[in-house]
């Protein structure tokens, strides 16, 4: 008997859970339907602020696989139709048609919910306004390109300064806009601790980005003709012919709170390892949806990023089809790129080892992507933090230029292996000038945070 | 009492020895003398392709420290002084100064033997006519600069096809010669599998680099002058101006025969973790005349390697200041550029896997080093060695263009980790457009590794 398998949500994780269950299993043995309310499947969202900024010149270069090609293997994608609800007792969904208002009811025997993080949208005054853009879809990034087209002004406003903001920054000084990224933290990059968060708002202001920190936005200003044209926070006020919001999301679960699954504290999905959902035999959820085990902290955390979704996907698409996978959790890596400063980050930040109760010693050194002799090494700073006494590595933050950023897999791997930085020290890293000084930064900073263990005792 | 600490090698590991305990002891507790028969301390050989090839401008460039800067920290440095015999029963040894040919003996407490390695130069005719040149020392970066500039031909001709050899390839071509690599091996990179071995003859063909393989070299000709004039290799001759030797090294470890210290198979001193050579409590080695422990086979290895000695220097340093430290082995990562080709490998090749008993699979995947959309994905090739039934990761190697290369520490700390190619596919690395598909090329590889296990049982 055939099966039917609903999937809610068509982008990177429930597209790639269709791909991969259809891989294991034929259209004979499992029908595949795929609930998408929007009018893309398998987009990379995190090509926006490129797109925008002109390096991707085709909206369709970010489209990864599209519908029909879906539709080529079987895979049943039932576009701008919008789940409304759940039945889990009933086993079936009801969903919209958002052309025709029609509305059907769909059985499924196994459920996948993959429905994305919706972007925070404070209820401000004016936050709806004409020229107010979010950058979370395809459709946003269309908007905003047509926005930007329009205007003759050249002032533009990015409030929040995290990899979106810092993101969206860059390609609109592309454009050729001043820029001004307002946000209410002490510094920029509120996923590194403030010491290197400086370092970015320094850089920021080398690339021509201003940057108004510590500044809750209080409103949007418009004007006679009902469009935004400033960005009030607090006393002042930042003119602008377009904002744009990268303020963060937020999971998108609203369907799976109405039928009663279980949500964590940080308002997303909880499943088991294989990434099925608490308690249900046959529902499955990933992506920015989910919370995820932070490895490192032994707690559940939200990280909306399209390379777990990714992940996510292709794990409940193995286990639907038979197959067996596992999603262990995730040690927080990131890394971003604002014109040639590059930023990342892994493990925890001061504040996350405290509220994980964990003592910690810190170490920050600088050094530079290349030996010192050779052309153009680009400098950058390693902070590390290691746990007091037992000296395991616990995150890893950096700032620099190219080289740099990637640099923070090497103490991704070593967070997932537990390793100590006394281990790390030994690490054989690739060694040639045009790489690396004789020393790894990242050895530099571990040998550094040895030391720290070693006084803190 | 003050003890005496004696150094016989002053380049990396046995100048980072004598800072190192520098830092534990000061000099009224441990006189510091360190015997070195060359005119530099503390270079960088690593450095010399990028001298010659003009990226590095300056010889000083590559001193990372001098014999004045030493000596200013009380270390006794004796230039061109050559220790001639090691007296272990009567803890001294015997030096010869090399500009008067005065011997003097010297006692120690503590004796540290980082005498490197010595270039091979194969007993062929002509080997040692003007116009064959090693690249091991600053002194042979200088005469080899100078024999640049002094002639008028433009044929060059390097004997080898390992890191120094395509090093030397660009710099060569970067000063206007012609260049043919001539090396024995099938592919050239003997350190890659063939295959991986192929893609890098490709590339190196397409730098205008021609590479003659599979040819022993039997003779270096000899004109009128007495220069070398062409490089015979069987029934070929390779007309060659300028003739550079990158055939590789060997541990120079005659003193150390001489004196009875345990030497291993591939002809290293051998020594414990803290690097004190085995059997002798006062005496330890590091750097290229040692072997070490290959974390990966169990076997032990001869890695002539900037870094590691680097690292031997600094743990042996600490260990006699008092402190502790250990080099518990490699993984046996090596990176190397060629012009914009990027070579990297970690752990065991093929021939390796089998040579130590170790069933395996391979996988081999094409990736690039950004997200497909974003301008310039740079191509590249990773193969990973995965071991049969348990999975456990046993190499990578890579061939690429910008971003690859570096790339090869995610596995090497892995290998470290001793995870397996299952546990890597679920690794958290960063992920942005700039620096990464949504799918890491280390992680697509590790993938199909797994699959493969899973086919080999």
């Amino acid at each position: 008997m055939t099966e039917r398998l609903v999937i809610v949500g068509g982008d990177a994780a429930g597209m790639s859970a269709a791909s991969q269950a259809r891989r294991y299993r034929e259209a004979g043995d499992l029908e595949i339907v795929v609930f998408e309310r929007g009018h893309f499947t398998s987009y990379s969202a995190c090509g926006i602020p490129y797109w925008v900024g002109g390096q991707v010149r085709d909206r369709d270069q970010l489209v990864a696989r599209t519908p029909a090609e879906h539709r080529a293997r079987a895979i049943d994608v039932r576009l701008r139709s919008e789940v409304v609800e759940l039945d889990i007792a009933g086993g079936r969904v009801r969903s919209r048609d958002l052309a025709t208002g029609v509305e059907t009811w769909t059985g499924y025997d196994q459920l996948v919910l993959t429905t994305g993080a919706r972007p925070i949208r404070p209820p401000l005054p004016g936050i709806d306004a004409p020229g107010v853009h979010g950058v979370q879809t395809l459709d946003d990034g269309e908007a905003l390109i047509a926005a930007l087209a329009a205007t003759s002004g050249r002032r533009a406003v990015v409030v929040g300064a995290g990899y979106i903001g810092v993101e969206m920054a860059e390609a609109l000084i592309r454009r050729g806009f001043e820029v001004t990224v307002v946000h209410r933290g002490v510094e920029p990059m509120s996923t590194l601790d403030p010491d290197m968060g400086a370092l970015v708002r320094d850089a920021l202001g080398g690339l021509d980005i201003a940057v108004a920190g510590d500044r809750e936005v209080t409103a949007i200003r418009t004007g006679a003709d009902g469009r935004a044209h400033a960005v009030a926070a607090g006393s002042s006020e930042y003119p602008a012919d377009v904002v744009v919001l990268g303020i963060g999301v937020a999971p998108e679960t609203e369907l799976a709170r109405a039928a009663g699954l279980p949500i964590g504290g940080h308002g997303g999905i909880l499943t088991d390892t294989a990434l099925r959902v608490l308690g249900y035999e046959n529902i499955w959820a990933g992506g920015d949806c989910v919370e995820v085990l932070d490895l490192v902290s032994g707690m559940r955390r939200h990280i909306p990023l399209g390379t777990h979704a990714n992940k996510h996907g292709q794990i409940i698409g193995a286990n639907i089809g038979g197959g067996y996978a596992t999603f262990p959790g995730v040690v927080g890596t990131a890394v971003s790129k604002v014109c040639d400063l590059e930023v990342a980050r892994t493990g925890l930040r001061e504040k996350d080892a405290r509220a994980a109760g964990l003592q910690y010693v810190t170490a920050t050194i600088e050094s530079t992507s290349r030996a010192g002799y050779y052309p153009d090494p680009a400098p950058m700073t390693v902070k590390m933090l290691a746990e007091r006494l037992t000296g395991r590595l616990l995150g890893v933050q950096i700032v620099g230029r190219e080289g740099a950023g990637k640099r923070v897999d090497v103490a991704a791997v070593a967070l997932t292996a537990g390793m100590t930085v006394a281990q790390m020290t030994a690490l054989d890293l690739g060694y040639a000038p045009p790489f690396s000084p004789v020393w790894d930064p990242v050895l530099v900073a571990a040998r550094k945070a040895v030391r720290a263990v070693g006084e803190r005792g």
